[in-house]
């Protein structure tokens, strides 16, 4: 049995039916819709994707047709019984051998005034993305405000914009962006304010005005501002309610625990996704990302060892990309406070530089951050702001933080040169050789 | 001293004087350019650059006020004395107490009858650039012969079609590109048909024809191809001359050997760039490649080292990038072929895959082969063919390589994704799965 029917759940099913033909797999989603890229319903919103169906992976009868999985639609399963090891649907209680949590995140929806009126949204799932849709569509709205500055937030206000509306952005942060360090959130707050929306930064949402039960203004510490679509973009918390109810262990973020096969602490009981907590490589601590990639990679692993074969989860560097407007960004590793917190004295550097040679069309800025040890030079982090071709950069950091390298063998690593692609010293080396003399110099 | 005024010879120097204000620094070089980009030249044959002037990143001039650096032009070195501590140059012994060599490659010229016609151009220096595109644009020739298929003869192909020239390539290989397996090099032969470059692959040249002095016609052993311009593709090897002469340690490669630090074995003699022999990591044999980015590294390096610093250079993993008409093409590590002959057994996958999700407006087809060791799943080796966004990938392998990681770990990595960038597996993970389930399977 599956609770999910996305990513996590979905890769687990498909994953398990791979290595075992005779598996009975029943799937229960909630929603109408199972295997859909989230990552792509604000595109989907603004216009740059044409069509919904263009985002989902996998329907339903392909799951049923193709892998022979039962999957319920707008099935919620209400409770686990870990002793009789069945769960609670529909009325009915339903059986497992081996049972998958992958029941996602829940979006934080702070308890505001006016918070239920008509005109707010979030943005989770396929159908919330609908909703936007179709407000916009029918609502005609005017006037939209997006209530925090994160990638989803961001990426709404780019959309809004796309579609005709006028668009305030509220972020209780110094800068949007709060998973970049703030002088590298303001490169982002250029790009926003470029395409003319409204910032405003350092202020809380302490409510929303109605009329009729339908949304007209926001109140925030400073300001009201009159809307009339607003989209909720504060990020989300584990689900793990229903694994904590069935006595299944959760952690310090909330997410439900596993081991490096995605085995909660419940005998035949693994879960995958947004749900769970991973270990950060850089930190050392369990942290909680919700990220289609991780899902489907720790939903491969539990379907793997399911149907009987050997597959780990060895955590996360805290990865992230986005495309924001003109600009690219991307991050990995911890930034400069966060790095702090963990316990490093880090060193930073920042250097500006060229997405390919100087003289080469289409050569565009890339600014590269780059974290690292004090002493030691381990690299621990590095954020990428920049046009077309910086961010996918970011992946060659990621590598080099996997493999606990320090900036000094980062710099002299064999990348590819050639003018259209990067000047003769690639920016993540430049970057790597100013943070290496800044930690011979402290 | 220096010998050299390109990137190896004088990235030493700059760096040398970075540390040491009392050095006295003589470069001599025995062309009319110091520090100019040789990777940029058949783009501004082409007019995808549209000045000579913009490859120099750095002039004489430059050099001499910005670094009092003392460039003699048109200076050619005729021995070197390490008794005496000498070199001779224009009828005079300067005398050094450190001596940087950084003579660069000598193009590979084969002695074939004709060879010396009017009409027929390597692409070495920006000489050699200027030459052609002089030729261009007063000879105003009609139909070009690339002979040879490596990325210079590729770029050239390239630039002649874009000035309107009728292009034939004649390649000893089965297929161009011949440092990619032959099944992705057919991939860049797709894409050099579609722009009517004409393909002649196992063609060998046997001689040039010629009127007055003037090239006609080029022989191969199939056939005559007329011909008004002919550009050598044929690659390069060490110009180690000078430093053999004087009792310099040359390796199996060519090349001029040297430590770490970029010192050769004549005390107080540094070598750097396209004249040396490096180590390759994947192979640990010794190897010569003729790029401008390990020039610059090593040219630093010896720099470093020069100016009482400390830095090594740490060999290479054979990674290369090119731009092929609508194709980017890269690689590294090993190929199938190389990696048997290093004394691998390969297991190698090939996966067609995105470069943005399939849904994203720009999302074009990217095809990665990864080789792995059979039993251990060790990387050792990438080759990546596809369009825009493609190529830069090769560096997230070229890390993996680096650090010796197996195709079971880099499966697991934490690589950056969202739509715009990348399907939700980005194509080297995708790889990087199969090649991992294809060693399991043997």
């Amino acid at each position: 049995v599956v609770i999910g029917g996305d990513a996590g759940g979905m890769s687990a099913a498909s994953q398990a039916r791979r290595r075992r033909a005779d598996l009975e797999i029943v799937a229960f989603e909630r929603g109408d819709y199972t295997s859909y890229s989230a990552c792509g319903i604000p595109y989907w919103v603004g216009g740059v994707v044409d069509s919904r169906d263009r985002l989902i992976a996998r329907t339903p009868e392909v799951h049923r047709e193709r892998f022979d999985i039962d999957v319920r639609l707008r099935h919620e399963v209400e409770g686990i019984d870990l002793d009789k090891r069945t769960v609670a649907v529909g009325g009915t209680n339903e059986p497992f051998d081996h049972l998958v949590i992958a029941t996602g995140a829940v979006p934080i929806r702070p308890d505001l005034p006016g918070i239920d009126a008509e005109g707010i949204y979030g943005i989770q799932t396929l159908n919330d993305g609908e909703a936007v849709r179709r407000a916009l569509d029918e609502d005609r709205p005017q006037r939209a405000v997006v209530v925090g500055g994160g990638y989803i937030g961001l990426e709404m206000a780019e959309a809004f914009v796309n579609r005709g509306l006028q668009v305030a952005l509220v972020d209780l942060n110094p800068q949007p962006m709060s998973t970049l360090d703030a002088d590298m959130g303001a490169l982002v707050a250029d790009a926003l304010e470029e395409i003319g929306v409204e910032l405003h930064r350092n202020e809380r949402v302490e409510g929303f005005e109605t009329r009729d039960g339908r949304l007209t203004a926001v109140a925030t510490s400073e300001h009201t501002f009159p809307a009339d679509i607003v989209v909720l973009g504060l990020g989300s918390r584990p689900n793990s309610a229903l694994a904590r109810d069935a006595g299944i262990g959760v952690g310090v973020t909330g997410g439900i625990r596993t081991d490096l096969r995605m085995r909660t602490d419940a005998e035949h009981v693994w879960a995958a996704g947004d749900c769970v907590e991973t270990f950060h490589r850089i930190s050392r601590r369990a942290v909680a990302f919700a990220l289609g990639t991780h899902a489907n990679k720790q939903g491969r692993v539990a379907g793997i060892n399911i149907g009987g074969g050997y597959a780990t989860f060895r955590g996360v560097v805290g990865t992230a990309v986005s495309k924001i407007c003109s600009v690219e960004v991307a991050r990995t590793g911890l930034g400069e406070q966060e790095a702090e917190r963990a316990g490093f004295d880090p060193v930073t550097v920042s250097v500006e530089s060229s997405t390919r040679a100087g003289y080469f069309p289409g050569a565009a800025p890339i600014t590269v951050k780059m974290i690292a040890e004090r002493r030691s030079g381990r690299l621990l982090g590095a954020q990428i702001v920049g046009k077309e071709g910086a961010a996918k950069r970011i992946d060659v950091v990621a590598t080099a933080l996997w493999n606990e390298m320090t900036v000094h063998e980062i710099e002299g690593m064999d990348l590819s040169y050639a003018p259209p692609f990067s000047p003769v010293w690639d920016p993540v080396l430049i970057a790597a050789r100013k943070a290496a003399e800044a930690v011979e110099q402290t």
